[in-house]
């Protein structure tokens, strides 16, 4: 394992497979969503991909054995609609930029292989969301993403950027001939973010046609509810601190003038 | 995409072609002038050049769609005149030492299939401009440096650094028997300074001959200046502030000695 | 030496080698257990591996020559039992992500090529250590796994990360065939701690039947103690003040509201 | 120029080269001496080194144009004795530490190819210089070590560590054939030192049995003891307003106990 590697776990044939991708970044919203929707559907593994640009440490796993980091694909056979499913998520984005450019295009390589056409990415957007968060939409086409918008997502103003695996994915699918949405969760990103996972996922089960129970999330967005109540809390404290301490420094400034 | 690449768009013959390079940096005074330039003149879009050297995000554009940072070359036909141009700008520079030198020399490697002999590249030169910013020239040509001179343009004192593309591009194209100019236009470099951009493309439309209506950067300039204005304001005051702290600061010392 | 490099020193037959890893990191725990089973075994040198991802600089020796940093492979043939030994020590771990999975496939390559087919490492684990340091064993092989619980080792919690060549060596270790096991002695991390070592041996000399006298590490622990009861009282007293400074920042913050 | 590349700029036969190397650091006092030995003995340029581990910027130089980082190799034909010279400085050392290995191995390479045995290697050594400077030397061979300990310099206690293209040159000399030696000036090392340098340079010149005439860098001295004067009178400033400080914070903890 000296370059990106990825290591196949099942010989499967897929019926036109869109990929769904959503690694750990802001809010965990990417990695929170893929791994409901793996447990959910019961997907099984694919593929694992290995890389000497994730950082350099191993994980102690349940049976107290390690393993290194990877990313990892799974399958999900769809009997019921026309698109078989692979996700992919991982430990870990890349940590140097030609690592980021290296695994997203492997990602892709994998994804051509197995005929997908379609690749779905997932994140979050940082806002000060205050009801239920919503999904910002992006595509390679324009066809997609009128589907994201009729299943309720929000377009993006122009100038934005996406950053990590989510965003170059979209930006690499392009010269492959496939075409790629990225969905964005509204969050505020300090911890990770269930809330803002569900709508990604109504947006994404509507327009993907796929059954999927929600009601699992609900519990870790009760559990997480809790934490955000104290985070918001302890800010809005610190922010009035703040704000009186200005206050002193600008009285204390016309003192000395 | 996995090294930086170049995607030729368009296939042109161009007669005596010179690169004009622009990317931002100081005062953004080289992305000002090519973005003017190629939208004065009406060029051409010629070909892009992808890095996975580049920071790696992307950006969502005017349709919702995304795009990976890049770099652009446009052509432009002169049909007045003995030479054709490229021009070359982009999102921004490499993020590493070794990629610098890589984006740099592709640059070049373009330059070169395209007959170019000759490189202009545009920059900012850090310097509290009161009035009408000077421009700044080095060349590896004396008979070029000869030009801007005469278009106005001041020579630099030995032993200035170049920082980034523009400097790299004249340091790499002796090696290719391409003379090439550096056209510094001076900003205090905070804000993007499109007023440095003018006095920059005064000194390159003499030189090269090539007739540039103006006007539409003054209403840029007058956009900048308000903002200019605010800032310096700003800047005075915390200046003044400092001025007294060190005073206070200074009987403290006194005090305790 | 332009990449990764091994010399060999000697050229030996070794029966069924186990490699003993142990580098400078947390505590040291790996490289004072290393160093001290080689003086205590009179290990021969083996070969010593270069890298230029180590830092850039030589260090001075006694003979007032200078070297390379590097690892070094020793080798004990082992009359009594049914391994011989080969221990890695050296001046460094890599310092760059690629780095750090390069050196660690080239000390497996070395490793296989010996054909072991055992391998153990030595780190650190951080813990406010009250008396004697336990050993934590984590392992990709349920039975070594298992001989070092019965020596009196303890399993990890899951999703603890293991950095560096210690952990890497054993996520690697599972794509060649190769059973690995780490071994971390607790101690508090700052200062270099002979008794977490000395723990770790221990547990290492029951599972591999070898027999080292550890008196000689004893008078390392005396050393050391004095020095660490020292910082300790110091820590004390930082953290006493610094109780002390968030009881007149409280009382401040309430005078202030 | 993508990868480190060396281009001759003159063909000559030399006696028994000895390469005398020295770049910025700690100091300045390899670059200040070399610059001297290069106009004393009036040397020729040889040879041009250019990286892209060098920074990304470019130099303006005498005549306006501008030059690519570098360093040169000078020669310098010594009839009344034994060895020619060949000299080596530049203008920074390479950035990364990959870029050290390369371009450490670069010059080794071009000195072999010039049939250079011995190697002196110069720089600082960080000390609290009260008079003259001493000179500390380390070597790969005896006799080397034996020759400058001959001529005034001290040997370094072993484990110092040397930092840089002047260390690793010795560490990577060893794999070549090529005996190495490096004189470090004592130097408190905040400014560019050429009374260091003098030191070095007199050694140099027993050891190697050459006539420099030293007179030129006496002047050099006089300009900057009255810098260095300045700075100690500030730092001896500081040094006491700090203590104070201390003291005054001192009294505040007692206070609040």
């Amino acid at each position: 394992m000296r370059t990106t590697t990825i290591k196949e776990l099942a010989k499967v044939e897929l019926k036109n497979p869109v990929l769904v991708e959503g690694l750990p970044g802001l809010g965990m919203v990417g990695r929170i969503a893929i791994r409901y929707l793996i447990k959910q559907l019961k997907a099984k593994k694919l593929a694992r991909l290995y890389s000497p640009h994730f950082p350099y440490y191993v994980l102690v796993n349940k049976k107290g054995s390690v393993r290194l980091l990877h990313g990892e694909f799974f399958f999900w056979k769809n009997e019921a609609g026309e698109n078989d499913f692979i996700f992919f998520t991982g430990d870990n984005q890349a940590q140097t930029i030609e690592g980021q450019y290296e695994v997203a295009n492997r990602i892709l390589d994998f994804s051509e292989k197995n005929n997908v056409k379609t690749v779905v990415t997932i994140g979050g957007y940082r806002k000060e969301v205050e009801k239920k968060p919503g999904v910002v939409a992006v595509s390679t086409s324009l066809s997609l993403l009128d589907e994201a918008l009729k299943a309720k997502a929000v377009p993006s103003s122009a100038g934005n950027p996406i950053v990590g695996t989510a965003g170059l994915l979209l930006g690499l699918a392009k010269f492959r001939k496939i075409d790629a949405i990225c969905l964005l969760g509204e969050t505020r990103g300090y911890l990770p973010d269930p809330k803002a996972a569900k709508s990604v996922i109504e947006v994404l089960r509507k327009m993907l046609k796929v059954k999927v129970d929600l009601s699992g999330l609900d519990k870790e967005i009760a559990k997480s509810k809790e934490i955000v109540g104290r985070m918001q809390e302890i800010e809005r404290r610190r922010e009035k601190y703040a704000q009186k301490m200005r206050r002193v420094e600008e009285e204390r400034i016309t003192y000395i003038s």
